[in-house]
C-alpha cells in the first residue's frame, strides 16, 4: 500500500451496511448479519496493512503489528466499536476504527520503526443496542461486567449473548476478564467523533478528553388497570400511559433543575399497547448522566419521588430498577498531558457520552481523541463529520500513536504519579 | 350429541392457545398460528354438530344447517369472532362463538324443526391488532373497506394481508364486497362479553344492544431532533417524546371536558426508541369515540389543536391522519324490539365498543346480546365470565335463535318501518 487511505474512502466502502430504512441512518447490533459484515470489512483492511488478526474470548478484534523480536508487550493500542444505535449515524465508533487504520498507514509511509507493538482493537457491543449493556465487550474484558450477567441478556427476540456469540463461533464458556489481552496494554488511545457542539464553538477540528461524565440507566415500571378504550368511562379509568407522559415531562423539568446534568427518556413501551386498550403497564426507561455521582443519585430519587406523585394522582403505581451505573472516569494526567504536548492546538474537553475507553481507563493508562461533528448531533442519522476534519482526525492520532510508540507510554506513566 | 355443551367447556378447550407470557392473557392474531388452531377447533366443533362449513371469499368460516329444501337463504345467523388485541382475555369474541355453538345444542336437543336455516359465522380480525383495520373481516364482506386498502395493509414485520392470506390458503385476488354471502343473511344476532359495567350496576346477566357509539382511530406524528442522551445539554434539546408525554395527558384532559366521550393513547412509538437517545420522532395512536359524529370531530380537532402548542414549546411539530372512522351504529328497532319481547327482563344497553355486527347493521337487520363481565375489564387478562351468566347468555341466545327460526325475521323487519 503506497499511498495512505483517507478515512472518509475507508468509510465508504461500508456506508450500506446496517441501513436501516424504517428508523433512517444504521441499525448495526453486535452479532447481527450487518456486524459480521463490519467485522470482515475490518479484517479484510487489517490483512491489506499486514497486521495480524486474532479474535480475542469476549469477541474483540485484535490487529497487530508487533514489536522488536515479536512482542506484544506493552502495546500502544487504538481502536474503537463498529455497532450502532438504533437508527444511528455512520461516525460513531467506525470513525475511530477507520481513523485508526489511516493512522497505521501515515505511520507506515514515514517508514519508521518503532520499538513498541501497535494494536488497532475494535470491541464487541458498545452501545448496548441488542444485549442493553453499554461498552458489553470492553466491560467483560476488565471484568467490570461478570460473565454470567453478559451471558443471560437477552436482545428483543429472547436470544442471549451466550446464543448469539456461539451463532457467531465464539465460545461463550471462555467469555470473562481478560488478564492476558489487558497485560498486553501500555497505553489505550480511542479517537471518537464529537458528540456535541464542543468543537464547533471552539473552531478546532481536534480535541483531547479529559473526563466521561458518570452515567445510570433506570427503568421505571407504571402499573395501572388494562382495559377496553371504548368502553370505560373517562373517570372509571387508571391509565398508567397518563401518568408515564406527566413522568417523561417531569424527568425533563428535574434534569434542570440540576446543573451539568442530562435525563433522557428515549424508550417507552405500554403493555399490552393496542390503540383501543388502556395499557395495564408502562415501561420508561431513564438515561441520567452528571459528573458526580450523589448529585446523579439525588436526581433519580427527586424523579422517583415526584413520578410516584405523579402516578398516585392517576391511581397509579411505580417501581423503579437500576440497569446499569458507571461513574465519572478521568483520564490518565500523565497520558493526557502528552497527548497535549504532541498536539498543542487541541482543546481539552469532558465527554458527555460514555466509550470503551472509559472502561478501559479504569485498568490502562487511556487517553481519547474527539473529531469535530459539524452538526452536533450524534446517535442520529444526522451526525456528521467534515473530509478535512476526519484527515485532521487521523493525523492527530498518528502523531499521537508515533509518540507513544517512540517511547515507553507505560513507563512515562508510572514515571509521574499526578 | 345428546346433552348440550357448557359454554365454559366449549371454552376450556382453546384455553392455552395464544397465550403470551409476556403480556399476559392472549395474543390471537389474524391468520397466526395461533388463529389456525382457534380456526380448526371451530371447523371440529361444527363438525360434531352437523353442520357444514365453508370459508368465503373473505376468510370468514361459516357452519350452515340448511333450510327446508337445502335453502340458506333468509337464514338466521349468529356468530363473532376469535381473534384478539394484544394480551387480551378469552372471552372477546370466542364468547360469542362459544355460545353460538352452545345455542345450536340447545335448539337440537328442543328436537325441533325450523322453516329456516341457521349459521354460526367466525369472522376474520375484528381488532385490528395485526392490519390496523378494526373489524377487517366484516368490513371487506360488506364492501365498508375497500379489497385495495386491506389487501396492502401490513402488520410489524411487514407483512401485507395478502401475503397472510395466501399462507392461509385464501386467495386474496377474490376478497372483497360478497354480495351472495350478504344475501343469505336474514338476520345477524352477536353475542358479546360485556365491556363495561352495565350489567354490573343493574344485577343482569344478559342485556340487549341498542346502538354503538362512533370509534376513529387517529395517528400523531410528533417530530423534534434526535440527538444523543448524554452529550445534548437539557437547553438544547428539541424532544418529541417529552411532548408527546404532555399530549397523552392533554388528550385526556380534553375528553373529560365532553360528556359521553372517550379518548385513549394506549400505543405510543418512539423513533428510533433507544435508551441513550433523544428520540426523532414519536409516533402517537388516538382512539376517540362518541355517539355524535360532529363532537367526536371537534373533539379531536380540539386535541390537535392543543397538542400543536403543546409540541411547539417544545420546537417539534405534530401532524395528524385519519386511520379509520365509523360513525355510530343504532341496531335494527324491529329486531331490537323482537329480542325484547323474548328476554323481557334484559335491559337495553349502549355499546363503548366496536363489533362485527354494528358493521353488518349497515347492510342486514342487525342485532346484539351482551353476557355479564363480573370485573367490568376488558381487552384485558382481568376479561372474566361467571359459568352461570355465561349459560344464562347461551340460553338467551337461543331462544333469540329459535324465535327468528320459526318466523320471518326479513319480513318481519320490513313490516314495521320504525
Amino acid at each position: 500500500m503506497n499511498s495512505p487511505a483517507r478515512v472518509t474512502s475507508l468509510l465508504s466502502a461500508i456506508r450500506s451496511v446496517g441501513a436501516d430504512p424504517r428508523r433512517g441512518g444504521y441499525s448495526r447490533f453486535t452479532y447481527s448479519n450487518a456486524d459480521a459484515e463490519l467485522r470482515e470489512w475490518f479484517v479484510a483492511e487489517a490483512a491489506r496493512r499486514s497486521l495480524d488478526v486474532e479474535v480475542d474470548r469476549n469477541g474483540a478484534i485484535w490487529a497487530w503489528r508487533a514489536g522488536p523480536g515479536g512482542s506484544l508487550e506493552d502495546a500502544v493500542v487504538t481502536g474503537s466499536h463498529l455497532d450502532s444505535v438504533p437508527g444511528g449515524g455512520q461516525f460513531d465508533g467506525p470513525l475511530g476504527v477507520a481513523s485508526a487504520l489511516a493512522a497505521v498507514d501515515l505511520l507506515d509511509a514515514r517508514g519508521a520503526s518503532f520499538g513498541r507493538p501497535l494494536a488497532v482493537v475494535v470491541f464487541g457491543e458498545e452501545e448496548g443496542a441488542r444485549f442493553g449493556q453499554a461498552c458489553l465487550g470492553s466491560r467483560l474484558m476488565t471484568g467490570d461486567l461478570s460473565a454470567e450477567t453478559a451471558l443471560n441478556c437477552r436482545d428483543i427476540d429472547g436470544v442471549s449473548l451466550a446464543d448469539a456469540l456461539n451463532r457467531s463461533g465464539i465460545d461463550p464458556t471462555r467469555v470473562g476478564r481478560d488478564d492476558e489481552a489487558l497485560g498486553r496494554i501500555g497505553a489505550f488511545v480511542e479517537l471518537h467523533v464529537e458528540q456535541g457542539r464542543g468543537l464547533i464553538d471552539l473552531g478546532q477540528p481536534v480535541a483531547i478528553a479529559s473526563s466521561i461524565i458518570g452515567h445510570g440507566l433506570w427503568r421505571l415500571t407504571v402499573v395501572g388497570e388494562g382495559n377496553h378504550a371504548g368502553a370505560t368511562l373517562m373517570d372509571h379509568r387508571r391509565d398508567p400511559l397518563v401518568a408515564a407522559g406527566a413522568i417523561v415531562a417531569l424527568v425533563r423539568d428535574a434534569a434542570r433543575e440540576v446543573p451539568d446534568a442530562r435525563a433522557t427518556v428515549g424508550r417507552i413501551q405500554p403493555v399490552p399497547g393496542g390503540t383501543n386498550v388502556i395499557a395495564s403497564r408502562v415501561e420508561v426507561w431513564l438515561d441520567v448522566r452528571h459528573p458526580d455521582d450523589a448529585q446523579a443519585r439525588n436526581l433519580v430519587a427527586t424523579i422517583l419521588d415526584r413520578a410516584r406523585r405523579a402516578a398516585a394522582s392517576e391511581g397509579c403505581d411505580v417501581t423503579l430498577a437500576e440497569e446499569s451505573y458507571g461513574s465519572s472516569v478521568h483520564f490518565d494526567a500523565t497520558l493526557r498531558d502528552r497527548l497535549a504536548t504532541v498536539l498543542p492546538e487541541a482543546p481539552i474537553l469532558k465527554s458527555g457520552a460514555g466509550h470503551d475507553a472509559g472502561v478501559l481507563a479504569e485498568v490502562v493508562p487511556t487517553a481519547m481523541l474527539f473529531t469535530r461533528n459539524p452538526t452536533g448531533i450524534s446517535h442520529s442519522p444526522h451526525e456528521q463529520i467534515e473530509e478535512s476534519d476526519a484527515e485532521a482526525g487521523a493525523a492527530a492520532l498518528a502523531e499521537v500513536l508515533a509518540d507513544l510508540l517512540a517511547g515507553q507510554a507505560g513507563a512515562a506513566a508510572a514515571a509521574d504519579p499526578s
